[in-house]
């Protein structure tokens, strides 16, 4: 209380400029952090949930924390950026951690694990079933914080020159797949394929591969795929939710002022849950076109669902056996995604299963 | 710049103690709120993450924004909140909209509709589906803005002492249902009954009621009904999801500087995420304890939910025929849903569906 009446007293003397300045003290030192993303800006929703999350961290801090993001290729690469925040080159990355399981697999938990949490699993795993200090721990030995800061939902199952009629049409199959999806799917003696995005609609024109896969209907149609391979299978099991990544480098998040860190948090906590909304909004609308546009619709037959699952547990049995730090996030994980399912197939699923096959709303 | 030098120099003179001072200016005033909330400090998923949300908002300011929570009758009972913060007694409450439909049944579309979006689409309709703009012109005509900030996911269909085998069961059936769900049910011959929260526990004893919705297996287990009422009935269809809303007095928002009201708003959607995460762990546990003590799961059976949905279209008619606002949102609402809910089959069902119905991770 005194230290207002001072203050009061030193606006209504010598210092009156005090009265209309911002909310932020002056004496907070105006901070500027670079992020660096893993997505061209044409990604729009992903790429705009970045942008989005810096202004709103701006918002908070009336600019003093002064958050600037770059898509993929800007300052470094779209997947140098793990390396860039630990190495302090960008004070933060907005990514997919998937994309860096060929460092070490256990990052799957974070980015999304074949049949594993859905969005909403995924964020009650993460922030009230002992995930944080699991994921924290593993990006903390790479120097790192992380924040989940979007989710993109459940992804399509990828475009495919021929139909998936059983197991048969797995064999020999070329197909994009990144990540431990595509470590799944060589068990059933599907050739996974690295393609850079630019390279993907050519090289399903050509037939150099059979298959690929993106993302969802609102991504993938601006990429036009549809043109050139008509099958659009789901789901795409090989994440049972994608969750987006903001890391930050330790040492520049140790530096940082509680009130600015409190900013960065929230307004990553923000997008999480505002990234999926807004693709869950594009999708619906994007799909219809798609449909219209004369897309075959398919699901994976129940006989390839059942494989690949089976391929994912055996793969995950592998990966705990070699990898320590896999084995101790993958097995509190099972406990905890066994009675989360439990309770939400009873309610939620339920009365989902009972909307989505009624009558549509007249 | 010269700004802070000018600063700079008041700190290193006679004003050394702005250097230590917290970020946030001391030229601006401390702002008191009042948060009434409908809620017992007994529900503590709720009742904490109104806590936590102001919480959050003192942290983003520097305690220069201090929102305080108050239980249910602390200021104003639980059902008052409404009139409390239109007539700024308060300068926000911390509600379910859906208690008030009885003023206007247009509010359930805020609070959640029978059959209506699941949270996730709850959120994509608000946020990025129009839903936001026909809200705030619907509170906005009872001088106050809103803000999600919270889902319980669905709910259990309540409490019963005998089983409801068929739509004969619901004939003359006395249950304890607040809202349109009640007036629906109606349609079926049930009885609701308004009963206070500390009243339906000997109420289901005494057998004065049949039954009785609460809220999901975490909340309910604590009230004990399992004791008095061994069948647990599920989905509570009378919501897609249970929305929870921060209703803020207009005149004093439209006070609050900018950097308030992005804090305020902030923490209200990051808690709309974090609510629903917490009840997401707590309910799989609540849910594997009631089952051990022996309470017996239950589905409503096809036709009861056949004919509650058919009840629910006709009162969604009758209301959409005589109250405007109900039918201004109602109509791009339903074909926001039916888009919504084609392609949520499409990729996240399929997925859950197929996970819930997989054997367990070994």
């Amino acid at each position: 209380m005194k230290r207002r009446t001072f203050l009061t007293n030193i606006a209504a003397g010598s210092a009156a400029t005090l009265v209309a300045a911002p909310a932020i003290a002056q004496s907070q030192a105006t901070v500027k952090w670079r992020m660096a993303t893993s997505w061209p800006k044409s990604l729009d929703t992903i790429y705009g949930s970045a942008a989005a999350m810096c202004q709103r961290i701006g918002e908070l801090t009336e600019g003093k924390f002064e958050v600037t993001p770059f898509a993929g290729g800007e300052i470094v690469g779209a997947t140098q950026v793990f390396d860039a925040t630990k190495n302090k080159t960008v004070e933060c990355s907005h990514t997919l951690t998937s994309f860096f399981t060929g460092k070490n697999p256990a990052y799957a938990f974070d980015g999304g694990i074949a049949f594993g949490t859905n969005a909403r699993q995924q964020n009650a795993w993460y922030y009230y079933g002992g995930g944080k200090a699991l994921i924290q721990e593993l990006f903390g030995k790479e120097n790192m914080v992380s924040f989940p800061c979007g989710n993109t939902g459940v992804q399509m199952g990828g475009w495919y020159r021929k139909e998936i009629k059983g197991l048969e049409d797995l064999q020999g199959l070329k197909m994009r797949i990144a990540g431990l999806g595509g470590r799944i799917l060589t068990k059933l003696g599907v050739v996974p394929q690295q393609i850079a995005p630019g390279d993907i609609y050519p090289s399903l024109e050509r037939g150099t591969i059979d298959a690929a896969e993106w993302i969802g209907p609102y991504d993938d149609e601006k990429l036009g795929f549809n043109k050139v391979a008509k099958y659009y299978y789901t789901p795409g099991w090989w994440e049972g939710s994608a969750q987006i990544t903001t890391l930050a480098n330790k040492e520049a998040w140790d530096a940082l002022p509680p009130v600015f860190k409190a900013a960065f948090e929230t307004a990553a906590t923000e997008q999480n849950l505002m990234m999926l909304a807004n693709y869950d909004t594009k999708n619906p609308e994007a799909l219809r076109r798609l449909l219209a546009a004369g897309v075959e619709l398919r699901a994976f037959p129940q006989p390839v669902m059942e494989a690949v699952y089976k391929a994912t547990l055996e793969t995950f049995a592998e990966l705990a056996a070699s990898n320590p730090e896999f084995k101790k996030i993958y097995e509190p994980w099972k406990t905890y995604l066994n009675e989360s399912n439990a309770w939400m197939r009873v309610a939620d699923f339920r009365l989902d299963s009972f909307r989505f096959s009624a009558p549509k709303w007249p």
